[in-house]
């Protein structure tokens, strides 16, 4: 998920959808004018996403998720717009259309999901990075279109970074939700779960929502406990991501637990256990006797996983 | 800040409105049966808010924000309700009321805004927690009473930590806005800046809202660069406070700058400046000769400095 070229600072850098070098300008959002400007640059280029799924085009053998704002404008007339950032060779919008008319316009484009995207490694960290910037964007924009203070249409503003109503005149602001995602461990174990949804023999680390009135350390030890039964002590930051699924900001933490009785919530886990070091190292190299898996390097949950059991932290 | 009675895990707890010991019991927030039977206990207590601002009741010489639920009743109808978590005496509600209705009922109750409860001290920091969880919730339940997705009206739902719309069936949950807060250091010298809105004299760390797709540190590298113009490398996490003006949990962090060199963004900040440790130093015991201040102890800008100029970190 690294890129080489760009020092690493710190593990968040590592995790799927963290790498966007894009300059956002943030101040220059208001400008129409500035943002009329960089529609006009030749370098200008859209990212296109038709409901959840990104469009992409054929490019020789491989794919591309750059389109030039003409071929953009050839796809339909778009149902959300906004500016992500200036890159390297120019301005970068994201367009949101509608599949099906992407599709009557051009029928040779692809439409394929971003975990595929990543996981086949189909386009560089960055524009991935820029695909999930956008659609955690117009998640927000499809669910805004009216005003929850009045009941009202809202109209977009800010070069897609802001929605007002004419009615109350209201503001409201792109949403992104904090949530805790944390490693639980206690003499060289650490505590996995699985939910129902998840394929056969995958266990990942516990997660939830941050609500209103907690720290990210109490909210880790309050999701551990809620969900296994595991009092918690000491935690730790370790990394964050962006994950576009539809709109989170995931926190990563290790946290010393107290003892290794569970007591699971089975509304929440199918299962939850205590892995060994040893097992968890069988399970990243994909060689667990029993088969079990972890989630790919694309989630944060591998890299708390990999932090605990190969680098030894939290130790 | 800290209550001695519980075990300090972590820098966060040390922050105002960070110490909340509720048991959220957030599984049984769907059961209304068991929601209604928490409301019959006899130890059952409710804060109630009016707006903004908390209602306090007189007790001898000092002031009290637990009403039972007899007094909240007579208070009028509530505007909004919820159940907090439960505490060690009982459960724990929360009452959005309107503060005329509130006064007629009880002209002898006083409302007190939530920084001057923390400042003079008046409660204890537990019941503090709570207030500012109610705070933010309401805030949210306010600005949401209308369906972002459809227009139609929405009712609350999970004893107020949901609503849903009777039109197009989406849910909402309750929105909490990470934004970090960062103290930029480099040579024995650390950034703080001031808004035309702050007092006289008083510094503080940079902050900013997170955005979709930015981890962490990509946020604090971000704000630092856009408001001051300062490039910085590594990024520390050092402690995280729930912020009830309006909903934010801010995310507190030290980064390591390139350079000293300034360029201001005049629209953001006032005025930026480069502070020594030894100044820093003065600025908290508040002796600085300039007579330049930081925000109190409640703030987590205040932590973030303390840190950094008299524990050492970062360094």
């Amino acid at each position: 998920m690294h890129n080489p070229a760009r020092p690493r600072y710190d593990r968040s850098a590592e995790t799927g959808f963290a790498f966007n070098p894009l300059n956002r300008l943030s101040d220059k959002r208001d400008d129409d004018t500035f943002i009329a400007g960089l529609r006009g640059e030749a370098g200008a280029r859209a990212v296109v996403i038709a409901g959840e799924t990104p469009i992409l085009k054929r490019a020789g053998e491989g794919l591309d998720a750059l389109f030039s704002l003409a071929e953009a404008a050839g796809l339909g007339a778009p149902l959300d717009e906004a500016f992500l950032g200036m890159g390297e060779t120019g301005p970068l919008f994201a367009l949101a259309l509608d599949l099906t008319q992407a599709h009557q316009a051009r029928p040779d484009l692809a439409a394929l999901d971003m975990r595929s995207i990543v996981i086949q490694g189909v386009l560089a960290p960055g524009i991935i990075g820029a695909l999930g910037q956008a659609k955690s964007l117009f998640y927000w924009h499809s669910r805004h279109r009216f005003c929850g203070n009045c009941g009202g249409a809202t109209q977009v503003s800010a070069a897609g970074w802001r929605r007002e109503c004419a009615g109350c005149k209201a503001q409201h602001f792109p949403r992104t939700d904090p949530v805790v995602i944390m490693l639980a461990h206690e003499g060289g174990h650490c505590l996995m779960g699985r939910q129902k949804r998840f394929p056969p023999g995958m266990f990942s680390c516990l997660a939830g929502f941050i609500e209103s009135g907690e720290t990210i350390e109490d909210a880790v030890r309050r999701e551990i406990f809620e969900e296994a039964g595991v009092a918690t002590r000491e935690v730790i930051y370790l990394n964050s991501q962006p994950w576009p699924f539809p709109a989170s900001l995931m926190i990563g933490c290790l946290a010393r637990a107290s003892s290794r009785d569970l007591s699971i919530d089975h509304l929440e886990l199918e299962e939850a256990r205590w892995f060994s070091r040893e097992e968890c190292g069988l399970i990243l190299q994909n060689r667990h006797p029993a088969r079990l898996t972890c989630p790919p390097r694309m989630a944060i949950a591998n890299h708390l996983l990999r932090a605990w059991a190969v680098d030894g932290l939290g130790a």
